[in-house]
């Protein structure tokens, strides 16, 4: 199988995912006007999650722009990879149900969880592709390819601390997601810059 | 990152955002054949936000006829225009639901704010790009180019104005969606037309 | 925009909407065995539409084969008739749960007239291209394209043929179009053969 | 049509097939945190089907590396094929909702059938394409062909085994499609290797 093939399979799941999230946003009993601004958190959800998954899928392209060729083991790794991609819309639907009342702490556990398992297994995915150039393009610029390296590794690490943090307190966890989106999408440095290195996407 | 494939995984958010509109069509209690006449206002609300998403479609691909090269900023522009094309499915059942009963003012509200945003985010993506040809291909004729600008820029006026219509008349403000929805059809003119210049797409 | 844009976005819609089909089909309440033999009126609808739909990309194909360019007024076709394409899960969804009951008429009705108005637009569409080469690729031969405009022609008639069946008898209605549907499977000659004179698609 | 077109095609389905899995995927009433805990089977059902269905489409693009042209009875196999993956969802939120009760038994049957019914139009689609090398390409290499047939054989027979053990033991089934899919991850050996002979993709 081709990479271009594999990446544009895995564009559908990203495209689907993000799209399948406005399923969540739902008004609920009342005024529909009061009620279009109870549901805030719900869209503040579906913003994270959409922009998060929108990371996501620039720096999997960063990850394909130094591949050459796809193997069985990097196939199957990218398909659990998207299997959690496409995950996320559920704990995303959790916390937009749950920011109110006593139940925020289990949703947003299961947001962090996901996403730590996330930023995990696109970290294999990059490092079974790039450790001993196995996968890697012939022309690719080791300066950039640990460039790469280095701005993915944190990823976990920032998701499962925000996930830790739930334990503390649920509500500074949730608003500790979202800090992290928007810190990613002016700095994109959780996943690794897109180009690993330049400026440019 | 190449502007073909940021171009594809738009297609790809487009296609879905106006295929889930259907999921907004439903039938209420009571007998069927009543019940599919009832809900005229949600095969309306369904048309004009299809047709909507097609014209938004159409113009992305203007945009993207004139450039060569995207950048992160391009990139993260997309992808917040592209939520809010995401977004259009809540606010069209929003309005679908509440055509009758004394709630279409919030329901109203709500889906011209979404356009509004979706134009004024299309008017940033194209203007990035175009502003000093920041992002143009090289062969980019200026003619074209600043007849697509004057063609964009009236969008969220438009939209704005639609949208302020409803504080005086819910009823008027849909109308003017709908009015707004053929008229591009016929004329293209909102987002501008697709060839910027010329009579084909 | 080129015509393989055009198509492929057209893809995607066709994707969507064959594989939306699945979430109308629901068991109801009591034992699940029981349940799932009492819906098997949900799996010949699903089964319908679904074949239904692939027929019509098979045949919205063999237009695009035939086209070189498109122009605003094809486009804005297309997207009517994708818009109706998308709509086809509504009433099949209906059909399924009032195949039962004294209401299969109304539903019968309302998917007779989908897709006898999706057939009307699909003829539109090529008939647009077509009649005086307007659209079509310089090396297009006339008796190809004569034997498409032949094989398209009737699917409308037909179509409309089996909705007023349902005025006299809905059950009667619906099992025409499975017949349909199974028909063209075999013949291929509802909105016309893939290749327009081989027996290749 | 061509080859490449149609394969765009059916990953569209399987990329939406796969993505749609987790709209099963839904709390019940309760304290969320245990409500979580307790619908476990509704993860491990998700991420079955959805590797299931990645083992489906990375088996579906070793048929068409094979293929160089297809003609209308392949077309009208894979629609019916996509029809059979797309249906997937449906019994998979039926084992996440009955995996306790009594009515395991008909959920297992249901996913069992589907998936061998799958298995057997896949085979349908290869042995089409491979007998009398009918739809191959020139170069096809003979002993790559003959592995290919000797991998996707056994996969009706296995799903057949497995939907039988149902008649005994619903939970072993249950548990023995879980085997399959993991026992397909590792050794991909049930619809085939992915390259038919080495070990790459």
């Amino acid at each position: 199988m081709s990479a271009s093939r594999l990446e544009a399979f895995s564009d559908g799941v990203f495209a689907i995912a993000a799209t399948l999230l406005i399923l969540d946003v739902r008004t609920g009993a009342g005024r529909l006007g009061s009620s279009l601004v109870h549901i805030w958190p719900s869209y503040a959800a579906y913003a994270v999650s959409f922009v998060t998954i929108g990371i996501i899928w620039v720096n999997h392209h960063t990850v394909f722009a130094q591949i050459e060729r796809v193997d069985r083991l990097f196939l199957l790794t990218n398909v659990v990879f998207l299997m959690l991609v496409a995950f996320i819309p559920f704990p995303t639907g959790l916390i937009a149900a749950h920011v109110r009342g006593g139940d925020l702490g289990p949703a947003d556990l299961a947001y962090g969880v996901t996403l730590t398992m996330t930023a995990v297994l696109f970290n294999a995915l990059w490092f079974y592709a790039a450790l001993g150039n196995r996968l890697l393009r012939p022309g690719a610029d080791a300066r950039v390819v640990s460039g790469i390296s280095r701005s993915f590794l944190p990823g976990p690490f920032i998701y499962l601390t925000a996930t830790l943090v739930s334990l503390a307190s649920a509500t500074a966890s949730v608003a500790l997601f979202a800090v992290i989106a928007f810190f990613y999408v002016i700095e994109s440095s959780l996943f690794g810059r897109a180009s690993g290195g330049s400026g440019e996407a």
